[in-house]
């Protein structure tokens, strides 16, 4: 019988039988193994050479995705999930092999039946996509789509998005959701849902416990804070990154604290406690009106300082409307020719001149991600000043990159300049003197 | 009398007179106030409308440097300090603000008289620049400087240079010296020598008691492992990152560990103990060859994924040699369209193709910096892997930039896909399964 992924087999060889569900191309054993999940949910992998026989147990057969809706309970407060897809809403699909997005609303809520315990549940699919497709007018459509349930009287929202540009989301949102009168909580998965190891459950059990036991509104992020499955971190939203492309604990608080702990482990008979590390925050407030102002200019760039660099590589952003440059250090480029074997970055400052005439704001960060730009230390730093880069202070590339954008949206030119560089949202840190 | 900063001036208030170096426009004070570096060391501003009067004691007199030369010891290794400017070779100048490189070889050995007692110091200025304004043909102008000197019989080669590309430069000579019999050591300060807090003199004096101590060989960075006094780490030069813009334990690991640690406080009456973190490494032997290979291809870039990219940004690496992609994730970008508002997607997935075609080699890291890139997970990766971009693994992406320039430098195009996939160097980590 021809065996196929996903079916369920029995691998003979001379010392043992395996059975479990036949695994699609794996990705890190090669091309010689054959890969069987086990009832205990463990991989394991078999040397084609040592088996005999594959004996095929049971077909694979694609679940029947079924409606799930959840009684209302009175007392709870009322939480709206809004996915956008990602491995938050993702499973392993065993004819494909990896991990694609197979989401139905109903599912996630009937997959993480503590939820209900938590919350009045509802959820709604508004996209399905990786975050790395991301665009702004995507943030638009978030946007509207949590306008539209805040006027229906929720009490909080969390938004399920790929991980790959969470915290950049997050810090989109933060700028285009000018108040909101209640939480709004981005969070996701590092692994599948399907996965033994999957932060998915609690991830979004801990973002409703946040929402449902706090009076904290605003927008944030909610994912696990250490390898253990103990807390999660609520982090500011203009001051996240991934910082790690696997661990669970990827996300870290850069240039900042967390918000909050939430414990879900259950301490001295203290059910998910909270701690909240900062002591200032917005506080919900049914009266203060949801203010949403989603505009963002599309030609914004972000260009990574290397060596070896071209002045094309810079002149590349005439006619951009805005661009962060992720510099060096305290915020430097290329740009001065302290030998021959430097002699084409007597074109950078020119190349930089000819992006800023054009119309360009260009705004500073730094690549160490950590600490502040401090253009005024050295030659380098003045001198791009002179140019008029403007330092983008102790924010992330990417937070300036979005901030930017929102800005250029929203404000002149001259207001741009200004405010690029002032904090609006906790993206910028008060200076320590 | 008309003051100038650089003068020792008596700035008297009606409660005090503070005498001290008048310094030039403060960095983090504003325009309202004086600054003067009193004889301990420390700034105090004083507030311009407090002041009643100034008084100039001793006009600016700029220093004459006075040659230094070492007289020889015998029983003491020979090291050699080969600067190329940077932090750690420089000094605030009092007339102009901020920081210039104001260096003579001569005078940074009699900076620190320590280092006269760990070895015969010769010293070399070999370029002056920032490292900002380096460029590969930079590292060649090194790696010849280190032939020369490794040729006159040296037990051990200091580099010191300007922190911004400390890391990336160490990382490119790791590739350029194939191999060394003796130990080439990077270092750098994040504050200029003449501070109190300027970390330059314990760089060195580690660096040098790590050459001096230990049957080390081979390229490695030497800076402070936190913020106390008490360590130096030994770094990996292709696996280090300067994480920090401006705090003196900038430069961490990253996918790996230390590869020593030099404690610089007598502990137990044990001077500067060296602990090894590695266990396995090149060992010192005076038969072995130097190899250096310092060609490097010229057109190579890097690029940053975002959000909102658009496939022009892709384009313009047509005719580029190679490309290092920092993709977001496990090595992601955007090229899908999943609805109409990512249509322009549909475009990228061309364009890396049409860079791909005109001959560049394509290698993908993750922004996260920590953790591996791994293409085979989602239909993303797979895509891209399937338009032949290569996985670079767990390699920082500003290692795989000079990596690639360096195969791209010295081997064939189908040896280079092949390489840079391959653990050369100590860049990639062993894969843990």
């Amino acid at each position: 019988m021809k065996y196929n992924n996903g079916d369920i087999v029995k691998v003979h060889t001379k010392e043992e039988i395996y059975e479990g569900i036949l695994m699609p191309r794996p990705e890190i054993f090669d091309e010689n193994y054959k890969v069987i999940k086990l009832d205990n949910g463990y991989n394991i992998g078999i040397e084609n050479k040592k088996i005999t026989k594959i004996e095929v147990i049971k077909k694979y057969e694609k679940k029947k995705e079924e409606g799930h809706r959840m009684s209302y309970k009175s007392g709870l407060p009322k939480i709206s999930i809004l996915h956008t897809g990602g491995t938050i809403a993702s499973r392993v699909d065993y004819r494909s092999g990896g991990v694609v997005a197979a989401f139905s609303p109903e599912e996630i809520v009937s997959m993480f039946p503590e939820l209900a315990e938590i919350a009045n549940i509802d959820s709604e699919l508004i996209a399905n996509m990786w975050s790395d497709d991301l665009r702004f007018s995507h943030f638009k459509l978030i946007a509207k789509a949590i306008e539209k349930k805040a006027k229906e009287g929720i009490d909080g929202i969390i938004i399920g998005i790929g991980t790959d540009n969470l915290a950049v989301a997050s810090a989109a949102l933060a700028f285009i959701i000018q108040q909101t009168p209640i939480p709004i909580i981005f969070t996701g998965a590092q692994r599948s849902s399907d996965r033994g190891s999957s932060d998915a459950a609690m991830n979004l059990i801990c973002a409703a416990e946040f929402i449902a036991k706090t009076d904290f509104a605003g927008v944030a992020v909610c994912m696990h804070e250490n390898t253990d499955d103990k807390t999660c971190a609520i982090l500011p939203p203009a001051k996240t990154r991934k910082l790690h492309s696997s661990r669970r604990d990827a996300f870290k608080p850069v240039n900042d604290t967390l918000i909050a702990r939430v414990n879900i482990t259950r301490v001295d008979g203290n059910p998910r406690k909270i701690e909240f590390i900062k002591e200032s925050y917005a506080k919900k407030d049914k009266n203060r009106k949801l203010i949403i102002n989603p505009n963002m200019e599309e030609k914004v760039g972000l260009l990574k300082i290397t060596v070896n660099m071209f002045p094309k590589q810079f002149e590349f952003f005439k006619g951009y409307k805005g661009l962060v440059i992720e510099g060096t250090g305290l915020g430097h480029t290329p740009g001065h020719a302290p030998n021959e074997l430097a002699n084409i970055h007597k074109k950078i400052f020119p190349a930089i001149k000819k992006v800023i005439d054009s119309g360009c704001v260009l705004v500073m960060t730094t690549t160490c991600l950590f600490g502040r730009v401090e253009m005024q230390v050295y030659s380098k730093g003045r001198d791009l000043l002179k140019l008029g880069i403007i330092p983008g202070e102790d924010m992330l590339p990417e937070t300036a990159f979005v901030k930017l954008a929102w800005l250029l949206g929203n404000y002149k030119k001259e207001e741009v300049k200004e405010l690029i560089g002032k904090n609006l949202r906790g993206e910028i840190s008060e200076r320590v003197v």
